[in-house]
Formats: C-alpha cells, structure tokens, sequence
C-alpha cells in the first residue's frame, strides 16, 4: 500500500499578538493534524504560547528542543528535529512548524527547511516581522521613497555596525541583549543616538518603550531592538 | 453636543493574497464605518481588490485620488485626501485607510499619517510586506543569523545601488519597472547575477517568478522585486 505524503507548512505567526496572524496561518493551524515548536533550553515555549487559544485538543503537538541561538553547534538539534517530523510526514499527516515572526527572516526554520524541503512538499506562509511590528507600535514611519533600510543583528562586531549603519538612511538592529552597550556606544560615535527608538517584545502584553537613556544594559532582553527611522519623517 | 472624533487606521492588508490579511486587518475592516483606498492615476484600484470580497455594503468607501509614485509634487492630493478623511473622523466616524503591504515600509498611508495623526487618534496595522511574501513565494530562506540585510527602491541611482548592495549579504530591490536594465547592469558587475531571483505580483493571482536571463526589460511592472538571497542559503 502507498499513500501520499504529508506536506510541511513554515508558518509565520507573527511577532506575539496572536491576533497578527494571517488568515491563511489561521486556517491551516486550525486544519493541521502535527503542531511542531521549538521548546529554548531556558524554559522558554513563546511560540506556542502566541496560538495557544487557538489549538484543538486532537492536534498532535511536537515540542523540538534547540538551543536559543541558532549557532553551528545546534545542528545537532536540528537533526533530531527534522527525523521527528519527517515521521509524521512520511505517515502522511501535514505538519505545521510554528515561527515567530517571519519565517524565512532570521528564522530557526530554515535549518528544517534545508533538511526536509527536498524530500516533502513544503510551503512557507509568510508572517508578521517583529520590525514591521516595532514601527506600527513606535508610530514612527520606518521608510519613504528613495531610502535604503538595513536590517541587522546586534551580534555584529562594532566596526561592522559602524559601517553599516553609516550608509543607511533607516535602520533596525534586532536581538539586542547582551550587546546594548556595544550598539549604544556605535550609535553616539555615528551621532545616531537622538534619531534611535528602543522597543521590547513589539505587540506583546509586556510590550516596553523606553527612552535609550533610561536602559540599564544589564537589563536589555533578546527580543528588543532598536528603530532609526529615516530622516525624512518630517516630510508632510 | 460634543461628541467624540473617530480613530484612524492605516491598515495594512498584505502583498495581494486576500488570506494574507491579518486576523486584526480583518475584524477591523469589517467593523469600521469608512473605508478609505487611493486610486492611482492609471485607474489601478488594487488595495480595494485585494479585500473586495470582504467589504460590506453598507460600509461608506473614500476613493483618494493619488498619483502613482509619492513625490513631492503629489503632496496637494494628499491634502485633498486628509480633508476628506477629517471630515469623517470630526464626525465621529472610524475610518480605515486600506494600505497595501505594510504601511509604514515605503507606504503613501505616511503622508496621511503626518497629517491627521497629531489631530486624531491613529493607529497603524501591521501588514505582510511584499519583500516577505517573496521570499516565501520563492520558496528561499532570505537571511541567517548574523546577516545584514538592505531593502532599497531600484529607483537609486546606479552608483548608489552599487555601493549599498557591495555590502549587503542580502538584499530586496523593490520598485524594479522601468529602472531594471539599470538593476542588471549594477548586478552583472558586482556578479551578484546568478543569485538574484525576480518575482512580479507576488501572492496576487497573476504572480510570475522567471529567470533574470529571459526578461524583456520593456515588460517590467512596477510591481517587480529583485531578491539576494543570503549566502548561507547552503548551511545545513
């Protein structure tokens, strides 16, 4: 007997309010009978947690531990992964991996991706960014017209900010934690400072915006970013 | 009698996929009493169409009259545009501008937004930016890790382009129309080439993604992206 194979789903699901999933995430989280979601070695299940309300008791749930950074060392993990779901899909069930954000913009899909998408029918449904989110949320206009936006992560080294950031009209520097202080000080030497917006888990219930100056470094948690909006904000 | 003015809304509404919606999009277009959408010059409705099937009759529409590219000579019909949508809100009445993709990234919704919202209370929705949907479309994971990615209109000037994209590790040109043979020259010299990918009309039904090598240059719709993928697309 054959039978066909289950189709994997890389579903975004946006940056935390659970009402900024798509209609189409909606409908085929609801439809799915394998949940899969990463479960971080800190305890932490924030994608689950964002769908929570919106998962039937018959769902399968597939809880995938990996590490919280994505870093060479967690392939490992990611192997694990992908043989649990490629059992489900091999029994013809669809699976449906839960992203935060948008899945293929510094995602931890894409590891699954790589592994799975060859040998299985894949579809990424794209979500919500937590730079989109922060915009909305700061009600600052990130870009107009002719302006360049770079996105980058603050595990950058200090020169490469600098230059990156040097040549950017509008900018968002994401997964601060543990490197603040290093952006803090990019910034100030790039006169940057006053132009730079910090916002914490955007659209969250514990959503924080805090003038820069009233951070404690030590304080600063993964999911903040900082915002530069272009200049030409002020254009009416 | 005093009463209280009506809330505005930029709504984002998502690259062209109806189901793109997000599940906040959604209940807020189908509760608010006015919905506002431009109209360009060259009789495109598209925001409009891409939610036609979910507006209901006795909704009151504001078709704005924009020109087809914001520049500054198009701030009198922005004018024209937030008058009407004041004399709604003044009378109490919410009115949701239909915004396509999302509205703070490159969005015309920004000239309304710097002139109502100081006025009346103002809230932006995020959308799916079509440079996300593209990347899904594509089926490509767009950025790992520690990669910087630059989003910029291909409406720079060719040295500019040159310079920004020299230094990215991945990058989205957006706005391609008329100024691709510029894009491909720009690509060719820095041989980047081979590993842009062009999708037109991404998620809408009449989505193409063709080969760079086979374009008519003439045939380039303003709805038209390039995408650079990260290198690290071979990670595994």
């Amino acid at each position: 007997m054959t039978h066909e194979t289950g189709r994997l789903y890389g579903l975004g699901i946006g940056p935390g309010d659970p009402e900024l999933l798509t209609l189409k995430a909606y409908r085929i989280l609801r439809s799915v009978p394998v949940i899969a979601y990463p479960t971080m070695e800190n305890g932490k299940v924030l994608a689950r947690a964002i769908v929570a309300d919106f998962l039937r008791p018959e769902q399968i749930e597939v809880p995938m531990p990996l590490p919280f950074s994505p870093v060479r060392s967690s392939q490992p993990y990611y192997d694990i992964a992908a043989e649990k779901l490629a059992e489900h899909l091999s029994a013809g069930r669809d699976v449906a991996v839960l992203c935060e954000g948008e899945p293929f913009l510094y995602g931890s899909f894409m590891y699954l991706f790589n592994r799975l998408s060859s040998k299985f029918q894949t579809e990424v449904v794209p979500g919500i960014s937590s730079t989109m989110a922060s915009a909305a949320a700061l009600g600052v206009p990130l870009t107009y017209r002719n302006d360049v936006l770079s996105i980058m992560p603050a595990t950058l080294e200090a020169d490469i900010l600098r230059d990156r950031l040097a040549v950017a009209d509008a900018a968002v520097i994401i997964k601060l934690g543990r490197h603040f202080s290093k952006v803090r000080d990019v910034l100030s030497e790039l006169g940057l400072l006053s132009r730079s917006l910090y916002i914490e888990r955007a659209t969250m219930p514990n959503q924080r915006i805090v003038p820069i100056a009233d951070i404690d470094a030590a304080d600063v948690p993964y999911w903040a970013l900082i915002m530069i909006p272009s200049l030409q904000t002020s254009v009416t």
